[in-house]
């Protein structure tokens, strides 16, 4: 087992945690961001892109890869990083959450469960240990379990996808067998406390090397969301990563990160990007306002990413306006090292000692453009 | 003055030169490909990529420029080279040659032309002064007179129309004050010996600086257009460069250096990549084709470029079936490469008197796409 996880130092006036994260492709510092690529591409960016905005764990799809290109292309290559060309940390999930999210097109059994593509609509079937056949096939550091992501507020369904998906962790478990990757479990149980300590106890009895938590950002309120974490914090092991799935916006990086997660992905900064907009520390901005036409500035004065040091608001206004291909990257490599270099001022105050100071401050000034309990 | 040509050597078996362009944003080495930058930015690429790709001049588009995002933005920044953040040399053309194929929307008179946008059909015009007032605005290091293209074989229209480009060609040069840009003269004529003979005659009457070759690959047949650049050589001054305008596929390199030419542009190679398209040395690749669904090899196993030395055929197949936009990156980047490279042995050859022997050990096995007359 090549995995393993140091915890470093941990906050005084919060629970954030900061460690290290040992694979086979190299350390990643926690706490950590994860830009998304989806289909073995961070979109628009070059892995030498994401060397040079010192990303240190990105994730891909399992379920978008499965189907295209398909995991045995994959493997023949000796997996996704010689694919892809991305030789450091790599995590794949499940494809539990995308196959749970095809309403309509889904049919879950004990077994598993029989989806159609959103390509084309033919018909596939994934259980615990296929899906962990095909993380093996792709290769990635860190992996997932096969788990059901249900609606967050029903108790009754929550319950009984919870047991199954605790079924499906002992399954996964016993089909995994590289000695490379971690698997990780995933915590389920809705915005029910009950459920998530039920779903925490369970899962850390089968003693994975890292924890997942999912079923949070999907239509619960933040405060919600921050209770659920408060929940697991004492139940979950201290010296094994936590994975909060799919969340990470400026926000919750420093809301989470004090509720003791080590570990983040979120596809906001890159998706927003390719629309247009920007992250800055007063928050969003949308470049097609027509008041940048003429602004000489950079996004952000004193950023230090490519895209600030060579280029005005109104070149990145121009290119957007013009839907060149170029604005899509200059607007992917901000937001990105605007998550990473925020993960990385965090991790620094944590050994600082100044972390709640910087969440302070941090939130002081940034308005997210969703409100809180929104 | 700040621009000048050193012409430092000449073939012995061609009409073959290499030399070097001084402009006030760095050297140019001649003969050379220039990637065209329509609207501020070669398309898919960053400044940064360009110089990787050791790129030593650009081409951007007047008319372009003027719609959009307009020349007093641009002029407000400097000029294009802080606009675009690209710091080496700059070439503009005039914006003739995209309004005089905008059929059924411009109207051509004595003064000018008066033409409709392509984006959003409003109206504006464009005299010989007008043109060279938005291209000292954008202020590129070599810029273009105002020129009429006219259909390469209607003897009598081309007769007419080369007169009005004269006397246009006169205008642009007492328009034109900045001593930081060189502005070429274009030679027109259509595909008539007797016309563009006419044309460099009167034109280097008027001691520009260098010279452009309109009005070829147009419609016009290789063999005619190799006749033209026959007629051109001994008439045109040998130390002032030649720019054969809009044309540039790796064979046109070898057959138009061949016949004096220093400067070319094309679109194609950054335009096919786009779709898909990849030139190799022999030919280009469809990376569509199933075949490369599992290919790990590069596009060119020999090839130095960033895309061949990380990525196979499958990999970047499975970005273009995804349509991921790191394909289009990938692709231009390879092409770009691909077609700079050929021309730095190009003018290395010319340098070691072997350019025959390569001209013909390239042409030997590479496969152009139109064929040679079609």
């Amino acid at each position: 087992m090549t995995f393993s996880f140091e915890l470093l130092t941990e906050d005084k006036n919060s629970h954030a945690r900061a460690g290290l994260i040992h694979t086979s492709h190299g350390d990643i510092p926690t706490p950590v961001f994860a830009p998304v690529g989806t289909l073995a591409t961070v979109k628009t960016l070059t892995p030498a892109d994401l060397h040079t905005l010192q990303a240190t764990l990105i994730l891909s799809n399992t379920y978008h890869l499965y189907l295209r290109p398909g995991a045995d292309v994959i493997a023949d290559f000796g997996g996704l990083h010689h694919f892809m060309g991305w030789h450091g940390p790599i995590l794949t999930d499940s494809g539990g959450f995308q196959v749970f999210s095809l309403a309509g097109l889904r049919d879950i059994d004990e077994q598993g469960v029989t989806f159609r593509s959103h390509l084309d609509g033919s018909t596939h079937r994934f259980t615990p240990e296929s899906v962990i056949a095909i993380e093996e096939k792709l290769g990635a550091d860190i992996i997932m379990t096969f788990d059901e992501c249900p609606a967050p507020d029903d108790y009754h369904y929550n319950v009984e996808a919870l047991d199954r998906t605790h079924r499906w962790a002992e399954r996964c478990k016993a089909a995994h067998h590289r000695p490379d990757q971690a698997l990780y479990g995933i915590v389920q149980g809705g915005v029910f406390a009950d459920l998530r300590a039920r779903s925490a106890e369970f899962l850390t009895s089968l003693d994975f090397p890292g924890y997942g938590i999912g079923g949070l950002s999907v239509g619960e309120t933040k405060a919600q969301m921050h209770a659920m974490l408060e929940v697991l914090h004492p139940l979950l092991p201290r010296h094994k990563p936590r994975y909060l799935m799919g969340v990470g916006s400026p926000e919750d990086l420093f809301e989470c990160v004090a509720r003791g997660i080590d570990q983040f992905d979120c596809v906001l900064p890159t998706r927003i990007a390719r629309n247009g907009a920007v992250l800055t520390k007063h928050g969003r901005l949308n470049l097609r306002n027509a008041c940048y036409t003429a602004d000489k500035n950079p996004i952000e004065a004193d950023c230090q990413c490519y895209t600030c040091r060579n280029f005005s608001l109104a070149y990145l206004r121009h290119l957007i306006i013009a839907k060149e291909v170029l604005a899509l990257q200059l607007t992917t490599l901000h937001n990105l090292y605007f998550m990473l270099e925020t993960m990385r001022r965090i991790r620094q105050s944590i050994f600082d000692g100044t972390f709640s100071d910087y969440r302070a401050q941090f939130l002081a000034v940034y308005q997210p453009v969703v409100a809180e309990d929104e």
